[in-house]
């Protein structure tokens, strides 16, 4: 209904020398503005991702078009994707996104999974159907996070690494609603994941 | 907003000698009670689908479970699944669904896809993103209609078939929403199909 922006509203982000090599930029959700501020800290990035939501589309719009012409992934779900673009079909928002930058386009969709949208190559993973969700905070931002990371540890960012991170971000997410807070995911092993990970391949498969 | 039944009000289905050994049975959605009289007029069917809608689990809910016992393969959406079994979260709703009866629960989800849950064997499709829907009407039909087609023409009732089968009900689904009435799956070609189930191949692998 209403966000308090609490610590985030005085925030100036200055990053940290040892971390401005770092190829791999996973810029959290703030204001584009400091998205913007965080970017011109970073040396040559390999990969900048961006998440946003309906506030920065509310109250920012010009500067999230900004920072869109200056990123390689935007990642956001289907009501801010339609927001933004005033597209009500996914498809043709994901097209009037690309055309503000980005060439990949990730679509949260909650429950319904995700969509990865390459120009003309599209992705769609399903949610993992759980039959106990706990708590959907923090979800969006555990997808954001797993799916670079994976980015990063494997420093593939071809197409189809593209849609094993979102696999793994979906992992993650799925984690994440089991508990409150980062209870689930804490407790989950690295066998899980792959566990989980395997269960999409069983979920997808025909 | 209002079902009317029109010629299906006083509908009383005879069905000629010739298509009483059917194998397959596809018990289109009307009254449960009718479905059951189609049902007790075919001898000894192989797999026998029952499609049905919320004007039935509100005015028919103890012929409609009482139907569940008599049928292999439930098809419903989401919502009606969430009513029919008064569970918001549709895995259990599922679960509540297989213990009616039916081994087999096909809960669709229109734009989000279909889900196929066999028992413990769960297989997750989502749509076809299109950038061009027209008119989602008799999509749930024609998905049930292709679903059932393919299994009969094929002749194989095993799981990993079904999961196919539900892949043909969505291609066929698909093409039914980019026209007005039959007239965009009538103009599809054989091929045509085939190159759109390998659409779906492309958009879920991973």
């Amino acid at each position: 209904m209403r966000t308090d922006l609490n610590v985030f509203a005085d925030f100036r982000p200055k990053i940290p020398h040892t971390f401005r090599s770092t190829p791999f930029v996973l810029l959290g959700n703030i204001d584009p503005t400091l998205q913007m501020e965080v970017l011109d800290q970073i040396t040559r990035p390999k990969l900048v991702l961006a998440d946003t939501m309906n506030l920065w589309i509310d109250i920012r719009r010009p500067e999230l078009i900004e920072l869109c012409r200056r990123i390689d992934v935007l990642v956001l779900n289907d009501e801010e994707a339609r927001q933004l673009t005033d597209c009500k079909n996914l498809v043709l928002a994901a097209r009037e996104l690309h055309a503000l930058g980005p060439k990949t386009v990730i679509i949260k969709k909650g429950e319904h999974g995700a969509l990865l949208l390459q120009g003309n190559d599209v992705f769609s993973l399903p949610a993992l159907p759980l039959s106990d969700v706990v708590d959907p905070t923090g979800a969006g931002d555990t997808f954001a996070g797993a799916l670079m990371g994976f980015i990063a540890r494997s420093g593939d960012t071809s197409s189809a690494n593209l849609r094993r991170a979102v696999v793994y971000g979906s992992v993650l997410a799925s984690f994440c609603v089991q508990g409150v807070s980062t209870n689930r995911i804490a407790a989950a092993t690295p066998e899980d994941v792959l566990a989980r990970y395997n269960e999409f391949q069983r979920l997808t498969s025909f």
